[in-house]
C-alpha cells in the first residue's frame, strides 16, 4: 500500500522536501530574530524575543518528525502553512499526495 | 545592628543602586543580543542565542533578589562583577559597606 510503503525514490523526494521546508522555516525565523533584535529597546523586548524563540523551538521540534509513519501528516501541515508547495512533493505516489492534500486543505 | 536594619535613607540608596545595576545589566544584554542576532547566519546561531537568553534570564532572576536579608550579598556580587561601583553605595552604614566589600573582594 503506497501510503505506508515508501519507495527509495519517494524517500529521496521526501527527504528533499522535508529539508527544504525546514530550511525555509529557519530562514524566516532568522529574519524575524534579526528584525526583532534590531528594534528591541528594553528588557520586555528581550524577554519577548526569548519567549518567541522558546515557542518556535518547541513547535519546530514537534512539527519536523521524520518518521515515515508521520510524514504525510507532516507534509500536510507544511503544505497548509506554505512551507512546502505541491511541486516540492512531485513524484510521490498519487494516493500519498491525496492524503497529504486532504490534511493540508481540510 | 546596622547590617540587619536598613534606615529609610539606606533603603532609598539601596533601591537606586539595585535599579542602576539592573539597568546596566539589561543594557549590556540588549547590546549582546543585537550584536549576536545581527551576525547570526544559521539555525545553530539561533539556538545559541536562545540558550544564552535562557541562561541570562535564570541568572538575572536569581541574582536580583531584593530582600533586605539578601541585599548585602547581592550588592557584593554586583560590585565584584562591575555592575555597581562603590560610589553607587555611598551613604550606607560603614559596617554594611565592609560586609559588601568582603563579599566583592573575597
Amino acid at each position: 500500500m503506497s501510503t505506508i510503503d515508501w519507495s527509495s525514490s519517494e524517500k529521496k523526494i521526501a527527504k528533499q522536501a522535508f529539508d527544504a521546508a525546514l530550511k525555509r522555516e529557519y530562514a524566516a525565523l532568522l529574519d524575524q530574530l534579526k528584525y526583532s533584535a534590531a528594534k528591541a529597546e528594553n528588557r520586555d523586548d528581550i524577554w519577548d524575543i526569548h519567549d518567541y524563540l522558546t515557542e518556535q523551538r518547541k513547535l519546530i521540534d514537534q512539527k519536523y518528525d521524520y518518521r515515515y509513519s508521520q510524514l504525510m501528516f507532516v507534509f500536510g501541515v507544511l503544505l497548509r502553512d506554505k512551507w512546502l508547495e505541491e511541486k516540492d512533493l512531485a513524484g510521490l505516489a498519487e494516493d500519498k499526495l491525496e492524503h497529504i492534500r486532504s490534511i493540508a486543505y481540510f
